[in-house]
C-alpha cells in the first residue's frame, strides 16, 4: 500500500501478546476507517494508564494514589497477607469474594534459569513490611502465597516460607486441585496428583 | 484495582475487532508493564495513520500522498481496471503477483438491506473516471470486479456492468471456486456449484 505510517501501525501492534501480523494489520484497517474521537481516545488513553498509574507504596499493586484503595479500605484484615506475583492477580483473587485482608504483589517470582533472583522481586519489601507491624496490632498473623504452582512459583514459596520461619507467622500457599466444574477426564497428571496429595478430610 | 484511568484504556481496547473484554484487560496490563518508549510510539502511530493517510483522489486507496503509487506506477496499464470494495483488497490482489492494471475502491457495497444505495459508494466516482479517459490513449478496455461473492457483491456487480453497458467495455468477474490447496469434501455446497458453473475447459 506504500504507506509508511500504515506499516509503523502494524508494526507496533503485532508487538502486543496475541496480536499477529495478519491481525494487525486488520487492527490498523479497522482504526483507518474508525471516526478520529474513537483513534484519540484510544491513542490518549494508552499513554494516561503510563502517566497516572503508579506502585502503591505498602503494596505494590497498581493505584492512581500514594497508597491503593485495598491498603486504605479499614474493613480489611491487617493481620493476613495475600502474596501474589502480579498486579492482575489481586482482581482475579479479590473477585472470589473469599479473602478480606491485604495484598503485597513480589512483581516476578525467583527464577535461576533467567537469572531473577530474591533482589530482584519485591521481597525485600514483604519483610521489611512484616517487620514494621511486628508486636504491634496490626502484626501480621498468616501469609497466604497464591503463586503459581510451577517450578519459579514453588521456589519463590519456599524461599519466603524458609525466610519467614524466625516469625511467628502461619505460612500457607492456596490449593492446588481440579477446578469446580472441572471433569476428572480431562485434567492432567500432575494436577491430579497435586489434588490427591491435599486431599482434605470431610 | 480502581484506577479509572486502566479501566477506561481496557474500554477503549475492547471496542477493537476480535478483542473481548478479558483479552482488553490482558493488553492493558502488558501496557502497563511495558516501556514507556514503545507506549507513546503506539500511541503516536494510531493518530498518525489518521493524520496522514488520505483517500488517492483517483483511485480512493489509501495513501500518504495526493495521488497513490498504484496510480502512479508507470508500468501499469491503464486500459483495465480491478474494482474492490476496500483498500485492504488491493493489497491482496495485488500480491497475488497476476494483475497490473489499475484500482478503484467503492469504500462498500450496495446493500439495500443496509440502506446503502449506489449513491453511498464510489460508483459515480467510477463511471465518471471512466467516461474522462473514453476515446483516449487510456481508455479503459476491461473491469475486473473483485468483488465478494454474496447477495452485496452481486447485487454492486450487477448494477456497474449494467451502468456499463453503453460503453465498450468487457466487465468481468473474479472467478469463485474451490480454492487452491482446498479439499473438495470440505467445500460448501454453494461454492462448489459455483465451482460447476463457471467449470473452464482444458
Amino acid at each position: 500500500m506504500n504507506c509508511p505510517s500504515l506499516d509503523k501501525l502494524t508494526t507496533e501492534l503485532a508487538k502486543l501478546p496475541g496480536i499477529g501480523p495478519k491481525t494487525a494489520l486488520r487492527l490498523s484497517y479497522f482504526i483507518l476507517r474508525s471516526p478520529n474521537k474513537y483513534v484519540n481516545e484510544l491513542s490518549n488513553s494508552l499513554t494516561d494508564v503510563k502517566d497516572k498509574i503508579q506502585l502503591c507504596s505498602k503494596c505494590y499493586c497498581y493505584t492512581e494514589q500514594d497508597i491503593c484503595h485495598f491498603c486504605l479500605d479499614p474493613h480489611r484484615s491487617d493481620n493476613t497477607l495475600c502474596i501474589v506475583e502480579n498486579p492482575s492477580d489481586i482482581s482475579q483473587i479479590d473477585s472470589s469474594g473469599v479473602f478480606r485482608g491485604r495484598y503485597h504483589v513480589l512483581h516476578g517470582v525467583i527464577s535461576p534459569m533467567e537469572g531473577i533472583g530474591p533482589d530482584d522481586i519485591k521481597a525485600k519489601e514483604l519483610f521489611k513490611r512484616i517487620e514494621a507491624v511486628k508486636d504491634t496490632d496490626l502484626a501480621i498473623t498468616e501469609v497466604i502465597l497464591a503463586l503459581d504452582a510451577d517450578l519459579e512459583g514453588d521456589t519463590t514459596a519456599l524461599y519466603i516460607a524458609k525466610t519467614l520461619k524466625t516469625y511467628d507467622i502461619k505460612v500457607t500457599r492456596i490449593a492446588h486441585g481440579v477446578p469446580i466444574g472441572g471433569d476428572i477426564d480431562y485434567i492432567d497428571h500432575r494436577t491430579l496428583g497435586r489434588a490427591l496429595e491435599n486431599r482434605v478430610q470431610l
